[in-house]
C-alpha cells in the first residue's frame, strides 16, 4: 500500500449554469477567494496533524458561514419560508457516517453530522427529533445552536420571492414567467435556485480518506424533500479501500443512480482509477439519463477527478505535490 | 436476453433473533399464514397482468396490514410513543424511485413511497412535510389517510414500556435489566425490538423487477432516527441490469455498506450471480462488520437468494417453477 506523503484536499460549491459573461469580476472574486480559504482552512488542519475527518469538517465550515452558497448561512428558503439544512460525513478508515436532515439550528450543519457519527449509535437523525438532540446536547458535542433567523439572508428571500412567482406565472402568465426567470440567472451570474451544495474530501497523511457534504436544498423546495447529499452512497462517501466523493447537482438522480457509492465499486470491481470512474458516472451515465451536476473524488494515493456535466462548479484542489488551483468554468 | 416466462415473487418480514423452542406452534403459524397471504397478493397481481411494481405494492400491503409485523399497523413506537414510518420502492426497469421516511397518516406507507415516485419530481420526502403532502393528495393519489393511533397496538405499547424500563434499568439496577430483557424476548420468540420490517421483491412476465420496504424502524427509537429502510441503494433498491433487492435487519451497517447497491455492482461489475453478491454481503462483509440481517434478492432471470446471519429471518417465495415456500428459522 503506498502511502501519501503529503495531504490532499479538495472543496465544491455548487455546479450549474455559470457563465462567465453574466458573472461580474466582482462576484467571481468573491467565489475564487472564499473556495480559497476553505480549502486553506482544511489543509492548515491537514499539515497540524489533523485527520482527514477534522479537515473536512473545517473546510465545509468556510463555505457554510459565507453567505455566498446554499449551505448553512446563506441556504435557501422553502416555499413557506423556512430553513431545512441537509449534511452527511464518512470516515473511510472505519465507514461509519453521520448524516442530518431537515435540521434547522446548528449553525454548522456539518459538525451536527459528525456528532451523529461520534455521539450516537445511529448514522442519520432528521427533522424535529434531531433539532432537540442537538439542542440538549448542544455542549457536550461543542456545537453551536442558533435560532433559524440566524441563516437566513435578504438574497434568498428576494430568490424565494421570485421563484414563488415564476410558479405563481407559470400556471397563468407564461412569458412573464420566463422574462422573469431569465432575469434571475443573469442578474447573479447562475442559476442559484437549484445548485449550490457545499462538500470537501481529504486524504491526510496517515493515509485515511473522509468526505463531507452540506446543502440547503432546492430554492422553494416543499414536503420535506431531501436530496442526495445526506445519503450515504448517494450525494457522499468515504472508504479507503476506494475513494472519497462529494457531489453536487439534481440530487434526485444522483440517489437513483447511487452515484458516489457506484464510483466507489467501478474503482473496487472493474479496477477503474478514480478519474475513469468518475468521469463515467457524470459524462455518461448522468448525461445519458439527464441528471446535471459533478461531484469531487479523491482515492488513496492522492489522484482526484474533479469532473462536472454543467457550465460551471465552484471548485478548489491542493494536490499532493502541493498545487492550489481555484476554479468556476468549464475551461 | 432470457425472458422468464413466470412471474417471481419473495417476501419477508424481518430477521432476528428467532429460535424455534422459544416460539409457540400458534405463533408460528400466524406468521407463515400472513406470509402466504402477501405472497398470495403479490402472485395475484403479477398473474392478472399488473407489473412488478404494482406486485411488491399488493404484497408489502398485506404485511403493513397485519399487527405482526413491524410496518403499518403494528409497527414499534418511538420513545415519545409515536409512530414514524419509513418505506421505499424502486422500479428496475427505469431507476425510478420514491421513498418516505418519519411519516405518520397513510395506512400503507409503501403507496405513499409509490405516490411520491408517480406523482413528484422527488425521489425522497420526510416528516411533517410529508404529512401535509400526502394530506392533500390523498385523494388524488388513491392514498388512505388515517389517524396516527390507526397504527398503534397494545402491544407495542407494552414493548415500549419494557423497552423504557430497561432502559432506565440499565443506569441502574443491571440485574433487574438482563431479567427483563431475557423475559421479553422469551414471551413472544424473538427480539421484536429491532427488527421485523418487511418487503418484497418481484420479477413480472415482462422481464422488469422491482423491490419494496416498509418499517417502522426500532422501537423505543428517538431523535427523528431514519435507518436503512427508506435509503435508495441501502435498504432498498432495483435495476433490471442487476438485481431487486429489499433488506431487514441492524439499519446503520445496511446503510454504511450501502449493501443493496453493492449486491447490484458485485452482479454487474463482477459478474457474479445473484446468490453469490447476497451471500458475499450478508455473510462475509456485514458479519465481519457485525451487522446482523438479512435480505431478499432476485435477478431477471428469476434467480433468488434469500440469506441472513440471525437465527432466523421470516420470508416465503414464488419461484419461477411455481414452487411456494415460507421459512422462518435457519434450517
Amino acid at each position: 500500500m503506498l502511502m501519501p506523503s503529503k495531504a490532499v484536499l479538495l472543496v465544491h460549491g455548487g455546479a450549474g449554469v455559470i457563465r462567465r459573461e453574466q458573472m461580474s469580476r466582482v462576484a467571481e472574486q468573491r467565489f475564487i477567494t472564499k473556495l480559497g480559504d476553505s480549502l486553506k482552512a482544511g489543509h492548515k488542519v491537514l499539515m497540524s496533524g489533523g485527520t482527514s475527518l477534522d479537515a473536512v469538517v473545517a473546510a465545509v465550515k468556510v463555505l457554510e458561514d459565507s453567505p455566498l452558497f446554499n449551505a448553512g448561512k446563506g441556504a435557501v428558503l422553502t416555499q413557506d419560508r423556512r430553513i431545512e439544512l441537509d449534511a452527511a460525513i464518512m470516515d473511510g478508515a472505519t465507514l461509519k457516517a453521520g448524516a442530518v436532515g431537515c435540521i434547522t439550528n446548528v449553525k454548522n450543519p456539518i459538525t451536527a453530522a459528525r456528532a451523529v457519527m461520534d455521539h450516537t449509535k445511529h448514522v442519520m437523525l432528521i427533522g424535529k427529533g434531531a433539532d432537540v438532540f442537538f439542542r440538549k446536547g448542544a455542549k457536550s458535542y461543542g456545537l453551536t445552536v442558533v435560532e433559524p433567523d440566524y441563516f437566513v439572508t435578504s438574497r434568498r428571500v428576494k430568490q424565494l420571492e421570485e421563484a414563488l412567482e415564476r410558479e405563481a406565472g407559470s400556471n397563468g402568465n407564461r412569458s412573464k414567467t420566463l422574462k422573469r426567470g431569465a432575469k434571475t440567472i443573469k442578474s447573479i451570474g447562475f442559476d442559484e435556485n437549484k445548485f449550490g451544495t457545499v462538500g470537501a474530501v481529504a486524504l491526510d497523511p496517515a493515509g485515511n480518506l473522509a468526505a463531507a457534504t452540506s446543502t440547503g436544498g432546492i430554492t422553494a423546495k416543499r414536503y420535506g424533500r431531501l436530496g442526495d447529499s445526506p445519503l450515504i452512497g448517494s450525494g457522499t462517501y468515504a472508504d479507503n479501500a476506494s475513494c472519497a466523493v462529494s457531489c453536487t447537482g439534481h440530487g434526485e438522480y444522483f440517489i437513483r443512480h447511487v452515484v458516489s457509492h457506484d464510483i466507489a465499486a467501478r474503482m473496487k470491481y472493474l479496477s477503474e482509477s478514480v478519474s475513469q470512474a468518475a468521469d463515467y458516472v457524470v459524462h455518461t451515465l448522468l448525461r445519458n439519463a439527464g441528471g446535471e451536476g459533478g461531484l469531487i473524488a479523491l482515492d488513496r494515493h492522492g489522484n482526484l477527478a474533479m469532473p462536472f456535466n454543467t457550465e460551471g462548479m465552484f471548485r478548489g484542489a491542493i494536490t499532493k505535490d502541493g498545487d492550489v488551483c481555484v476554479s468556476i468554468y468549464g475551461d
